[in-house]
């Protein structure tokens, strides 16, 4: 079965509950055990999204697309190389990512984001998938600037991390094959990613149980799975979706 | 007022209170805001100690004393260097650091934490020290040969991420100068590090402050202060004591 789980504000009360067209139907419970359909829907118009889930870590791949990695002349990693986004930088559905001020170059990149549904620790990779509550729109959102402005440490974490720099959702769609689904950024309306996650050096069980090895990943956790090419920066005023069929469409202003 | 935050289990149940001598005061509420002092105390030796506080984020600082920046030839950074401990990294005092596996050689670091007492969003250095709660000894765990294995790319996340690598406590002390603190590191009872909190590059106020340009830091969050000369291997079975004067003994075992 296909569900859309969102997380949303009614009359300033965190609820959780399913897409239904237009309307929303409300949950109850807990989302990752034993959550509970209610008979009760909303119109979608009237609540306000929050991100799907409440992650105790993003983690975030680097060089993990090959048409990118060749264009970028990177070697072929050996391993997943990622960093981390930190919590202060998630922002739901709709809200404004925040120019960090002065004259910073602020780049998207539109990425398919991995919502672990159970704890992983040192699962197999042919165990994986079934730790996977489903798949999310996100917008990995860097300084570009601080990246590499010191030669002795490259400040992934930090250029990252800024308030806002992390809009996932709007919903975490379940039932999907992730080997056929297609990312595409939008800036403006104009499209400027267009990608396959088929393209993906690493595959989402692979990343899924290596991360696992080193790192217990706990239901909401997100493994962002890296960006392929047309990443550029934003202009203050700016408006970028991350869009993948079968899940939604991400939309966040830039100021 | 000097004050030994703690967070522990009675009888399954989370508590927090203060350390008198041998003796656990209990207190209500919330530690953050309002918190109550309540009139029962009990024996330290009955309950089980958890991490003293439930930090959001473990900002952990690179290159941050003189003394072990210049022994090792780095240059002065211009502003503050860091990566983060992901929160399945956390660990309590007492609790046992393992082993990954294999042989990977797994390093210790005796640190200052910085904890945070108010929401800190853009703080100016005169008002910095106003937003922490206190100070608690940490041992920033690392497993050395992942760092810098990828010649492309840093796995200091990775590399310092591990489940338990990132144990802190045993208390939150209030009151306290931290350019007085003194940093001792034992292994199997040996001193191994032993340097003056005085020796940083960037002061308390200063990484508070200059962080929070970048990320709002919540209460509870902690800024790991980077280490200085000493640090070491440890074999398993080994026993790590990270000591601060005015603040108490983080004891771990390696396993």
């Amino acid at each position: 079965m296909q569900l859309h789980w969102i997380r949303f504000l009614e009359g300033g009360k965190e609820q959780f509950g399913t897409l239904e067209g237009e309307r929303v139907r409300v949950w109850h419970g807990d989302l990752f055990e034993y959550p509970q359909r209610g008979d009760r829907t909303l119109a979608l118009a009237e609540v306000r999204l929050l991100t799907p889930v409440r992650p105790t870590k993003v983690i975030a791949l680097w060089n993990n697309f090959k048409a990118l990695g060749e264009k970028l002349g990177l070697a072929v990693p050996a391993e997943p190389l990622y960093l981390v986004k930190t919590p202060n930088s998630y922002l739901e559905p709709g809200g404004t990512i925040r120019h960090p001020g002065g004259s910073a170059k602020v780049v998207f990149e539109g990425e398919l984001g991995i919502v672990i549904g159970k704890t992983c620790k040192q699962v197999a990779e042919r165990d994986a998938l079934a730790h996977v509550l489903g798949y999310t729109c996100a917008n990995d959102v860097t300084v570009a600037d601080i990246l590499n402005r010191d030669a002795s440490f490259a400040q992934w974490v930090r250029a990252k991390g800024f308030d806002t720099f992390c809009p996932f959702g709007p919903a975490v769609a379940t039932g999907l094959d992730p080997e056929k689904l297609r990312v595409r950024t939008l800036l403006d309306g104009q499209v400027r990613q267009d990608y396959p996650v088929s393209d993906m050096r690493f595959s989402v069980a692979q990343l899924v149980s290596l991360i696992s090895q080193d790192m217990s990943l706990l239901p909401g956790d997100i493994i962002l799975c890296g960006t392929s090419i047309g990443v550029g920066s934003m202009k203050p005023g700016s408006t970028v979706e991350v869009e993948i069929d079968g899940i939604g469409r991400l939309t966040n202003r830039f100021n």
